[in-house]
């Protein structure tokens, strides 16, 4: 394995549907203006309850990619 | 935004579906009983393994909620 | 000292002023309904910054109060 | 085993004795009040010391126990 | 309940479908080897994004099992 | 609610008043070069006594903005 | 002192007797299959209430010891 | 920079007024006694109602101070 | 109240009888050398394993005292 | 001290060396990048053993930095 | 890539030249009787102080490798 | 092993050569002042970015010592 440089940027993905809805939501995003993102970590999962009692569903996650040389 | 106080109460839910499944769980009870539920946050997510070898999975949530004036 | 028995309550006090004023009212609002209270931990800090940029702090914090015998 | 939803009261029992004490004296009032107590965990230990030398033990613990339907 | 002793085992499942998924692989695979699998906890969740950007989620659990007198 | 990605930055602000004007310090800064700044979460705070005694505060914070579509 | 290498096992004692009485019957049971046991940390502290109300007391502790060369 | 060695010191400081005089009061009596403070850390905060229902509040901080050679 | 500054050291306790005793040894030996002892908070709980299978007990605690005026 | 307002970036060095080369690694590609690099902070390490058996670590350090004004 | 399950393991490596060498020690064990050792993660680190001065440092890490079909 | 009582400092060890130099640094200057230095344990680790580029590497580690009877 060469040596890279790695970052992480902390993302929130929401969904209507469930967690993993709202880490696949993360992750889209993240890859839509991030070249070589590579892993993912979740750091807390909590969610809104709206008025008419349906739920977003909020996961955080940090998204590591790497830096090009 | 009204400067409101919330309270937050630590409850359990359990699905043998899924952890999704067992956070809508807690969220539907604490719904029954309790007005102005506003947002969840997990804190902990486990299960047990029933002697058959099915699994009931356990995710522990914090529902917050507003104080009536 | 009498070996009592006490209960942790956690509560989220608001305030568009600064994080002590949000403590003060959540203690206060705890204090309206519980007799007793005796201590209060910090749990977590944080706000909400509205559409015309003001911030409204939240305290999440835990109230500690004698149960009655 | 049925899907129930539980609830979790952080609670502080107190003893000059120890700390198992402690532990015992918090159950003992919950389970006074509260029907259906089915696990605790031990959330933090600490004691005050009086002034002639003897120390009041302070055990804090979650309480687990069903929610009724 | 009888007073046995217990081991926790830290194991990590993985699938492409999801969290709730490979929790599932890390039980059916602890099973498999282990008699008197008897509950689990989540560690933590992360994941790894593949060259054609799909991803294998990853779930840390810890297994708890009796062990045999 | 519409179900957007938010992106969270680690900053820190400082102030010699306090730490209610270092997070406003901290806040201002983000506001003056991000859009749609919702929140903040308090990370840790500290500071450094200069040598002729005074204090400079710090906090770190953690600020969430919506990410344009 | 030579360099070794340790193993750490974690394992979780019961008692009805206190949490002191936990410790000893992990300890014990790790002694009668592993060889060079050399120290144990204190991980977690918890019980099941039984329906007469009697407490089953569990410590969840890690196990050093000595790998053989 | 110098290669120093520095000292963590942990200290509770005290007020009526809130947090930051808590603070300030703490490092005023450090620095009254150790020469060379440097820095702080923010470890936690609480405080105790007094029985009039005024409150205390309570800082606890580490204070870094270099030894000298 | 009034508003004292107070500080904490941490120190260890050991004994062979078990983790209350070690928490009484370590008090014992603070309030021998530190006047104004009010309070301690357990850090962590561990113990060796001697050569003869019998166990001595370690119990960190912080002790937390008034600083003289 | 004039009150600046840092950010801090979360980054992964690589090296086949050890641990300290990690973290230079990782502070040379944020120079190359960044003005004002002023500290790191180790978050966390770890590595990846290689099919050969040679081994790649890996440290996740935050970096400091002042923003212009 | 093809979805295993994983085990970790969590072992103690010394050495008296530095942290580094404390985890190739560790790591070397591991190899020796687990086949694909695929990663570690350091848990700790801490370290013995000799009658003579000297001092054997200790890393506490995880190891985690892929369990056969 | 007789039941001695210890105490831990909490020290910050400083080099320009990486962080096994910044802990060496640490327990020499612990040992030239403390009898009966006994273990370490390591907090955190960090440093500062000077002017030039250079590093100033820092550790935080607690020394555990005897007290003397």
């Amino acid at each position: 394995m060469t040596d890279h440089v790695f970052k992480l940027s902390e993302i929130v993905g929401t969904s209507h549907e469930g967690s993993d809805a709202a880490i696949r939501a993360a992750l889209k995003r993240a890859q839509s203006t991030i070249r070589n993102v590579k892993w993912y970590e979740v750091v807390s999962q909590r969610g809104f309850v709206e008025d008419d009692g349906t739920v977003q569903h909020q996961v955080v996650i940090k998204v590591g990619f790497a830096l090009d040389d």
